[in-house]
C-alpha cells in the first residue's frame, strides 16, 4: 500500500478505528490514506480534523461559497500538478460523483484549461494553481482576479486553504509512496443503475 | 498583519485564547500566526495540533531521531525555497536559538548548500528540498540516500512530514500575506547576556 | 469538437472516407482526430501513414521489440507531460485495452514513476520523457541506459520516434483544442462480459 | 552523420532514391536528413509527405498566407528553442536564402525577440514559441492575439502545424544525433555573384 | 574563507593594500571579497573600479537618480535570486544601514514582493529581477513600465548595470565558495546607541 | 545600435578614443560595444580592463591553461544560454577565427553538447553552463569533475570568471538592446584567400 507498513484495523486506537469502520461502512472499503497515516495517531487526528474543517465545512458549523464539486476540482487539479497518484485517483473519483460528471476529473488531471467547467471555476483553478506552484508570487492582483468572479474573502480563503492542505497531502503521499485503492479507478464512471 | 483582519485576543474561543496567552507569556509577544489563523477556530486547532505532533514530538509521547535544530533547519530551508517571508523569519529566529548559531538561519535561507551544517544535515536537507520542490520525482533511491546518513524510517517520515506541513504553512502565509512580527528579526542574534 | 469545424463524412475524399468508415465500423464511433484533421487531406494522409508506420509496424512489414502496450504507454506518459487532453484520454483508453489493465493509464498520466510497470518499461519511459521534455540534452549515456534494459537500436528508434510523433500530435491537438470523444473515458475500464 | 548508419543511395527503394537524386541535383549535395531517415522507408515517405504538405503548400494544391520566409522563421526559432543543431543550421540556411537576409537566421536562433522582423512576424513567432514550449497553455487569447496581426484561421493552422511538425523533427534529430552537412553553414551568407 | 587561499595583506600590491587598509579602518574588519579576489590583482582592480563606478557614482563625478538604499536593494534581491550567500549577507548588512531599516534586507532576500518598500522600489526590483533571471526576454515594455515610476534613461541604466554587475559577482562568489565575514550578520540590526 | 544613443568617436575621452581607433585599425570597423558602453567612461574603462585581464591574460602578465579558442567557446556557449544576440554573434565570429573552424560557433550556440569539441572542452563547458545557469548549485563535485580533465585551480578560476564576466556582459547587452555589427556575421566563415 505504501513504503511504510500500515497498522491493522484491530490495532488502531479506538477513536481512529471507529472512524475507519464508519468510512468502510459508507464506502464499502477503507481508502488507503486512513490506514497509511494511522501509524502516527496524533498526526492522523490532526490531518483528518483539518481535512474535514476544509472539505466538510458543515462539520465545523460553517457554510461555504464553494460547492462540494468545486472543492474536489481544486484537489484534483492541484494534485495532478504535484504528480500525486493517490490524490488524483481518489479525489478524482469523489469529484466524478460530486459533479455527476464522469469526464471532468480526467480532464482536470490532464489540463484544467481544457476541462468542461464554468468561467468561475476556471478562475478558481487559475488561483489555486498559482498558489500551488508559485505561492510566493501570489499578489493582490490575483486575489482581485478571483474575486471578480464572485468569490468573497471566505471563499478565497477556502480555495487557498484547500490548495495548501493538499500541497501537504500530495507530499505525504509522495513521501510514503501511498497507492490508491483499486476501487477508486472506476468510481463515478458508470451511470447509477 | 495580513490580508485578513485578525480577531482580538479577548474574542477568541477559550482554548485558543489560553494557548495564545501561554505563548505570549513565554515569548513576550504573540507570533502573528496564532492570531491570523484564529479567524477559523477549527482550522486553528488542527493546524497547531499537527504542528506540535511534528515539531514537538514529546508532546504526543514520541521521541525523534531529529534534533530541535534539525527540524527548524528543514523549516527554514524549505520555506525559503517557497519564498515564505513569515516562515523564514519566524522559524529562522527559532533556529538561531535552537542551534545556538546566529548565522545558520541566514545561510540556509540563502543557499542551504553553503551553510555551516554537517554532511548528515546536508543529506537531510537535500531530501527535504526535493520533496518540497518536486515531490513526484522522489523515489526509493532518494530515501536510500538519506538513510545512508543514519536516518531510520521514522526519521525519514519526520523529515518528509515536516517538509509537507510547511509546504502547507508557506502557502497559507502567502495566501494571507501574513507578516512576521518585528521581534523575530533580531531573536537569537545576540549572545545571551 | 475543436476550434476548427470538422468536415462531414460524406464530404471527405474517397480514401479518407473509406478509412474513417472502417474505423467507425471497428470502434463503434469515429475518434475525433480522424475528422478534425481531415480538413487538410494531404496532411491527414501523411499523419496517419506516419502513425501507422510507428504504431502498427506490421502494417509496413516490420516487427518491433516493443509490445502494443509499450507503445501506448509511451504515448500516454509523454502526452500527459504535454498536457494533451485528447491524446491522454484516447490513448489511455487504448492502453487499458492493450495492457489489459484498467489502472495503468491513469497511473502513467499522473506519475509514470509510480505506475505498475516493469523496470524495463520504467527505463523505456525515462528515455521517452527526457526526449519529450529536453531532447537537446539526450546523450549517448541515455541511449546506453535504455539499451541496458534489452532494447536494441531499432527499439530505441521506436521509442524515440513514437515520442517525437506524439510531440507533434500533442501540439496539433492543443492548437486545435481537439476534445476526446466521450466514449474513450470508459473504454477498457470494465472487465469483458 | 548520425548515431544510426545511413543506407547508401544505391540501396534505397526506387521512389526514395529518385527523390534523393533530385534533391542532390538541385542543391549540389544530399542533406543528411534524406539519408538518415531512409533506414525506415515507410517513415521516410510519411515524413517528407507531411513536410511538403506544410512547407510547400502549392505541392498539395494549396496556397498559404505565410511566405516561404515566414515558414522558415518558424522552423529556425522553434528549433533553436529545442536545441536542434540539424534543424537550426539547415533551415537557417534556407531562411537566409528565402528571406534574402544573411543575418536573420542567426538572430532568430539566438533571440527571436531581437531579430530584424516585422511586428506581424514577431506575433507569429510569439505564438509558435508558446506552442513549441508550453502547448497545453495555449488558449483562445493566444489565437486572438496572432489573428489581430492579420493571420486567418488557415494561417494559424499553418503556424501551429509547422511548429508541431518540427517539434517532431527536432526530437528525431536529437534522438539520432543527426549532424548538419558542412555546406549549410555558409549557404546564403554571401551576396549572389 | 573560500575555495582559493587568500593572500595575506602584507603581500598585496601597494595600491590594493592601501585600499584594503582603508576599508579595514572604516569598517573595523576586511570584508572577505577584498582579500579573496586579490589573488589576481588586475581583476581586483577592474572589479572594484567597476563596483565603485556603479555603487558610488559620485566617486566618478556622476549623480544618480537612485538612492544608496535603492542600489543595495537591487543587490540584495537579485543576489538572493542567485543564491549568493556572500552578497546577500554582506550587502543585506549595508542595506540595513543605508535604509535605516533592520528588516528590509531579510524581507527582500526572502520575497521582494512582500517587502516594506515603495511602489517605485517594487517596479525597480521587478525590472532588476527580470534582467537577472531572464534577460533575453527584457523588452521595451519592461523599460516603459519602470520609467512609468519616474526612472529616467540614466536610472534605468543604473538599475540594469548594477543587476548585471552582481550577476557577475554572484557567480564569482559561488565559483570560489566565498563566505561572508561573521561581522556582517549582525550589522545594522541594532538601534544606534 | 542600441536603446541608448552612442557618442561619436570624436567626442570620446582621449584614452577611450585611442583604444577605439586602435580596434578600428585592426578590425576594420568599430565593434558596437566599444561605442555603446562609452556613454559612461568610468564603466567603459573598468569593463575593458576586466575583459582584457580575463580574455587576454598576457596583457596582465599572466599565462593561462585555456587557449584563446577555449575562452571564446565559453563566451559563445554561455551567451547563447542567456539569449544574448550581440555576444553570440560577435564572439562567435572571433571563435571561428581563433579555432580556425567555421562551424563550431554555430554548433555551440545551438547545442554545445553536439559540437565538434574535445571531451576536455565538453567538461569545461559543462562547468561553465552550470555556473551560468544555476551558480548556487555549483559544488565541490563540479570542480572535481572539471579538474579531472586536467584543468588546474587557475584554469578553473579562468573558466568561472569568464563565465561570470559574460553573465554581466549578456545582461548589459540585453539591457541596452545592443546589436552586433553586420561585419561579424560573416567573419571567419570563409577560408583565408
Amino acid at each position: 500500500m505504501s513504503r511504510y507498513p500500515a497498522p491493522e484495523i484491530k490495532d488502531l486506537p479506538d477513536d481512529i478505528r471507529a472512524k475507519v469502520l464508519e468510512v468502510q461502512e459508507k464506502a464499502g472499503f477503507v481508502p488507503n490514506v486512513f490506514l497509511a497515516f494511522a501509524r502516527r495517531p496524533a498526526e492522523w487526528r490532526a490531518f483528518f480534523a483539518y481535512h474535514d474543517a476544509l472539505m466538510v465545512p458543515e462539520s465545523v458549523g460553517r457554510t461555504s461559497n464553494l460547492t462540494k464539486g468545486d472543492r474536489e476540482m481544486i484537489v484534483t487539479a492541484t494534485s495532478a500538478a504535484n504528480n500525486c497518484l493517490y490524490c488524483v485517483v481518489a479525489h478524482g473519483a469523489i469529484l466524478r460523483i460530486r459533479a455527476k460528471n464522469p469526464r471532468v476529473a480526467d480532464q482536470l488531471a490532464t489540463n484544467y484549461r481544457k476541462a468542461e467547467i464554468t468561467p468561475r471555476q476556471r478562475a478558481m483553478l487559475d488561483f489555486a494553481m498559482k498558489l500551488a506552484l508559485d505561492s510566493g508570487a501570489v499578489g493582490d492582483e490575483d486575489i482581485a482576479a478571483v474575486k471578480a468572479h464572485g468569490f468573497d474573502d471566505e471563499a478565497v480563503w477556502d480555495i487557498g486553504a484547500i490548495t495548501a492542505f493538499f500541497a501537504m497531502s500530495n507530499r505525504l503521499a509522495n513521501l510514503t509512496g501511498m497507492r490508491p485503492n483499486d476501487e477508486f479507478f472506476l468510481m463515478g464512471r458508470l451511470p447509477k443503475a
